[in-house]
């Protein structure tokens, strides 16, 4: 009963087996990763990467300027202001998003109150797109640019992030241009894909969502914590670039435009592995892995 | 910044301006199930439902008899000899399942070690089902039947349940036949579709699904626990039958055969909420909510 004990069992036998002179098993995740080379794989560069520092660790955030730039300006103004330094998680919705502000009057430093939302964008020659080859439910075309997940309209030529697991949006009020980046959430559940264009998404976690997906659940109206004493105080938000070196994340992402990304993808479609026993030959742009491992230390 | 606050506000003054004699405000998901016929609710059948308790609490889970009769009867039968009491939770992988089985010799009853796989089934007269409009990324038609996700392949006749948030399927080994329902794990991230058809999915947790959404993840491969000490005990599962009436759980499921469902489908893919810039027009199988209620008492 044990799938994954035995799955590891099968994926160590396999490296016997082809030196043995058998057909080679079929390349797995961990093989395709494992066979990547360097260029594959970009650094998360420090000066779009958010350190949110809670009671129990570290989540480290990539932002998407390319998709965002007005709001990720606005976010990092107020974060260069310690404006989110004793801010709190306040709201934890099964299934939906953790969202964390701050109350009470903060320096916001050089941050506006209010921004224009950058709920998509104009499909240009400025950026990449890997594009996934299965209908998605809610959008003409789906793939990936930079790194993130993406929807695209190509008769309207606009283009758009997707609201995957671990994406972080900016709340707002009912004004399409109420929200500046003060008021954060970060999708811990199914992906909530009717809020695509109507929230301006500004990146995703890149390491430590589990801290985030495994808090307790609000008991309030839509997963807001109903005594303060419950919500989970933040101890700061700095911009990597901003923190010593020693005390930078180290992360590099896989390029989404590499073979190696190309290869996971054909992989993750079409699932060679004796366990599958209905090939899915299908893939949404929520299912996709986008790897991030911690950079190799230089020698 | 309060997304939530001010909604809450704005669905209060909804009524207000009603009254008033303004035009009526968009009916919201709330007003429409206030709104359902006591008749458009099913009360979910004690003879197939699972009662697991935990030390946090209670998770309820709906079998569905209809997609797998032979591993729901072995289950029953586990279940009916005690197997699972002082199981334990054994893995929860981060955006995926958390997955639960007993260790060593327990007694198992009537229980058979290895049953027919129910991936699939034929489409029958015997199911009912309310399609959805919208494409699907990993199957012909999707939609529901008695109260669960599903979808069809017309062409081919066969029908399935689909892994959405919640539900609740039979790990297995390699072999097709390898699992008998004394493993069992549950959804509790983005929709794993890539699953079906490969696993025998048997019922959903309607109840208590944030008990199991938020345990720690597991540190080892595939999120399992590392140390036996990180393992969540289940204390027991019943059949709700099997339980004195008082304990027995008294909830009650929206059909989705009814009115007030397809009101509710039209709802949550137009969106018609102020709040709501860009209309999504489209709504994914495992986006729609099931909604399940504690039955009003009888007079």
């Amino acid at each position: 009963m044990d799938r994954g004990k035995l799955r590891r069992v099968m994926l160590a036998l396999g490296a016997a087996v082809v030196a043995a002179g058998a057909a080679p098993a079929p390349r797995s995740m961990n093989d395709i990763l494992a066979a990547s080379p360097l260029g594959d794989w970009r650094a998360i560069n420090p000066a779009n990467t958010l350190v949110m520092e809670l009671p129990t660790g570290r989540v480290v955030i990539e932002l998407a300027p390319t998709f965002a730039p007005n709001a990720i300006a606005n976010i990092k103004a107020l974060v260069r202001a310690h404006y989110f330094d004793g801010a709190a998680i306040v709201r934890a919705q099964d299934n939906y998003v953790v969202q964390w502000s701050q109350s009470g009057h903060h320096a916001v430093g050089t941050a506006k109150s209010t921004i224009t939302p950058e709920f998509d964008r104009a499909i240009g020659r400025d950026v990449d797109f890997t594009s996934l080859p299965d209908p998605d439910t809610y959008a003409p075309q789906t793939g990936f640019s930079n790194g993130f997940p993406v929807a695209r309209d190509p008769a309207a030529e606009r283009m758009w992030l997707t609201h995957c697991y671990g994406m972080v949006g900016v709340g707002r009020d009912v004004a399409a241009n109420s929200g500046n980046g003060s008021e954060l959430y970060a999708v811990i559940g199914q992906s909530p894909r009717n809020l695509d264009r109507n929230v301006t998404l500004v990146g995703r976690v890149v390491e430590g969502i589990e801290l985030l997906s495994t808090l307790p659940r609000g008991t309030g109206p839509l997963g807001f914590y109903e005594k303060p004493s419950q919500r989970v105080p933040i101890e700061s938000i700095r911009l990597a670039s901003d923190l010593p070196t020693a005390q930078r994340p180290r992360l590099e992402a896989l390029r989404t435009d590499s073979a190696t990304f190309r290869a996971l993808l054909a992989e993750r479609r079409t699932r060679p592995d004796p366990w599958y026993k209905h090939t899915p030959a299908h893939i949404g742009v929520c299912n996709m892995p986008l790897p991030v491992r911690t950079a190799p230390r230089k020698a």
